[in-house]
């Protein structure tokens, strides 16, 4: 029975998570649940599972969901309810299924509490890759990455030693507008960016997927992740997503991780492993398919990776930066503020300002962060 | 530093065996060499490599090369010769690399003398697959497959519980023949069966490629060598040979293993297992390639794949038999004497009048083997 904290329970990685632990009943038991804004999913979630502790975003939130909960399930809210959610219960795992750079210290709390992380939240890696390797090697907590390609980076590297790894390689979509050149972008809508061709996710993310931010984030992520050098990290085009990722050894052998395209074998391997367990998910035929199409990355369509990989090189704080920018472009974007092409335009013009913080404590990586958000938000394009 | 015996070091795979070992000297040390009658290339490689042991095919041939030997490399010859150089000297792994029914004893030889095996000889497991495996199991030896599609599987297993596969995939190019319908079959020649679009490989087993036979038998080892039911090993057809093989497992997570057609790297991977070297093979650049081509498996088209499988369930000595029979009737169509079809009319008419004895003995293999070669030696067509 393994006991588990899911954070970021109503969100599109949550109620996945919490569809794989509903098959499992015997092997799973949820511990907590931490939501923000949907009180009534929450409440949903919380009498069929039966949570000790459930976490809201707000006092008033908290007190409106508290007479709707079981008998038996307490209420907490705000950073400080995320955290308890997070460390102080009787978890196993924690699921880090958040969005957005407020992952950064519940999961940090999780690792100090000895639990193991199943990472869904990049930012967390993204901003904080260097306090939550030693704190998880400290703790000799194992951080099971959650997301696709991670997730088969991680499937790819079992048994075998990462210093015989001679590169990975992380297959990217080419999300929502892979088809359209630099000229066609400069009109496109807020609806035809949220329309992703194989992933069914939030929007946020689904926009990252469009701008190719996601990928980069996704990158900086593989190196602390996997302890690789960005040299040792490279992109490829593959629209069908069929083949989530893989792995060069030294030797020239590839090991590829594969499937069709659902969140819950990843969600459920970091929930079983080192075990596997049947998952409802649909066998992959790939004589029905008939072919993978792959396309080298071209960085001067998507200069976002091209800027991520410049950021994670450079490290420090410039990572958060890049992050914070790109949560307050894509918030702009999709009110109707700037345009699609405006992301990168405001993350260009934020990074170009930023003097990065090496090795950046906590109250850094907050202040670069908050900083980088203000910025972001002012910039005309 | 690992001490090698190669069996079979003249031919295709022998000669690529000894370029993997002559990259790292340090590492590898060559203890026997066993060849059937290419005197002057064993030579060569005696002379080269030094081995304490030499073995040839018969003492005509052990006579004539003896002088040309360099000092401390003693000459043995025939079937004795051969178990001498697989068991009797202190190689750590012997590798068997020859070709046909004439790899089994020797193979046992080593296990039972306590050597791991690397086993490129797939008539070894498909005739006596219960021997060999209720063997390497007493000895604790391990079996390395060389064979691409089998350390594809192999290399997917790592880390892995073979209690989690759902089934293996076997690829296959399809062979010289791979775009040809039966009708446009029924008058090939040798030189036109010779050319294999994508390996370069022995007469012998480019054959059995364009037949299915090489698959069939491939199905048969996998299914010892990693202990599977018949109704987890399916074929595929992937004309390019990227994906060597892949693995699925219980929750639709599949694990491939791919690369550039090269038999170097699964030969190196069978001789410094657990741990990968740098190989000299050139890195996949998929996007080079841009796509992947998978096509069902057609049983009609190819029988003598469905024959091996059939053979394989009804196993005991109907696999040597269905090895035996291809042996003759590839010979035959070789030597110009029946037609390319004529191949699967031997196998189907031979396997047809056999009465298969269940957990052979090895006099009883033989006595198969030598009645399945008499019959597919007399069969008009």
């Amino acid at each position: 029975m393994k006991r588990i904290s899911l954070l970021g329970s109503t969100g599109s990685i949550g109620t996945q998570t919490l569809d794989v632990i509903s098959r499992y009943p015997e092997q799973f038991q949820v511990e907590a649940l931490a939501a923000g804004q949907n009180g009534d999913l929450l409440v949903e979630q919380a009498n069929r599972f039966r949570p000790k502790l459930v976490s809201v975003s707000s006092k008033e939130l908290a007190d409106a969901v508290a007479p709707r909960l079981p008998a038996g399930t307490a209420v907490v809210y705000g950073e400080q309810g995320l955290i308890e959610a997070a460390a102080h219960n009787d978890a196993d795992i924690v699921v880090t299924a958040i969005v957005g750079s407020q992952g950064l210290k519940p999961t940090l709390a999780a690792i100090e509490a000895g639990k193991q992380i199943g990472l869904a939240n990049k930012e967390t890696l993204v901003s904080g890759g260097h306090l939550v390797s030693a704190a998880a090697k400290r703790r000799s907590v194992q951080i099971l990455p959650v997301d696709s390609e991670h997730s088969a980076i991680f499937q790819c590297l079992n048994g075998e030693s990462v210093k015989s790894v001679r590169k990975i390689v992380l297959t990217a979509s080419g999300g929502s507008f892979r088809d359209r050149t630099r000229e066609q972008l400069a009109n496109v809508t807020v609806q035809e960016a949220l329309a992703h061709p194989n992933w069914s996710m939030g929007a946020k993310i689904t926009i990252d997927s469009a701008t190719m931010v996601n990928k980069g984030l996704e990158v900086i992520e593989a190196h602390w992740l996997f302890g690789l050098a960005y040299d040792q990290i490279e992109v490829l085009i593959h629209p069908e997503s069929i083949i989530h990722s893989f792995v060069e050894y030294e030797d020239r052998s590839i090991i590829a991780q594969m499937g069709l395209p659902d969140m819950r074998v990843p969600i459920q391997y970091a929930l079983t492993y080192p075990d596997r367990y049947v998952s409802p998910v649909q066998s992959l035929d790939l004589t029905e398919l008939g072919k993978l199409h792959f396309r080298t990355m071209n960085f001067d369509r998507f200069p976002c990776l091209r800027m991520a990989f410049e950021c994670g090189k450079t490290g420090g704080t410039m990572t958060t930066v890049f992050n914070a920018a790109n949560e307050v472009a894509v918030a702009r974007f999709l009110a109707g503020e700037i345009t699609f092409l405006g992301i990168e335009e405001v993350i260009e013009s934020v990074i170009g300002r930023h003097q990065p913080v090496r090795l950046p404590a906590l109250e850094e990586i907050d202040e670069a962060d908050s900083w980088a958000r203000l910025a972001a938000g002012e910039i005309r394009v």
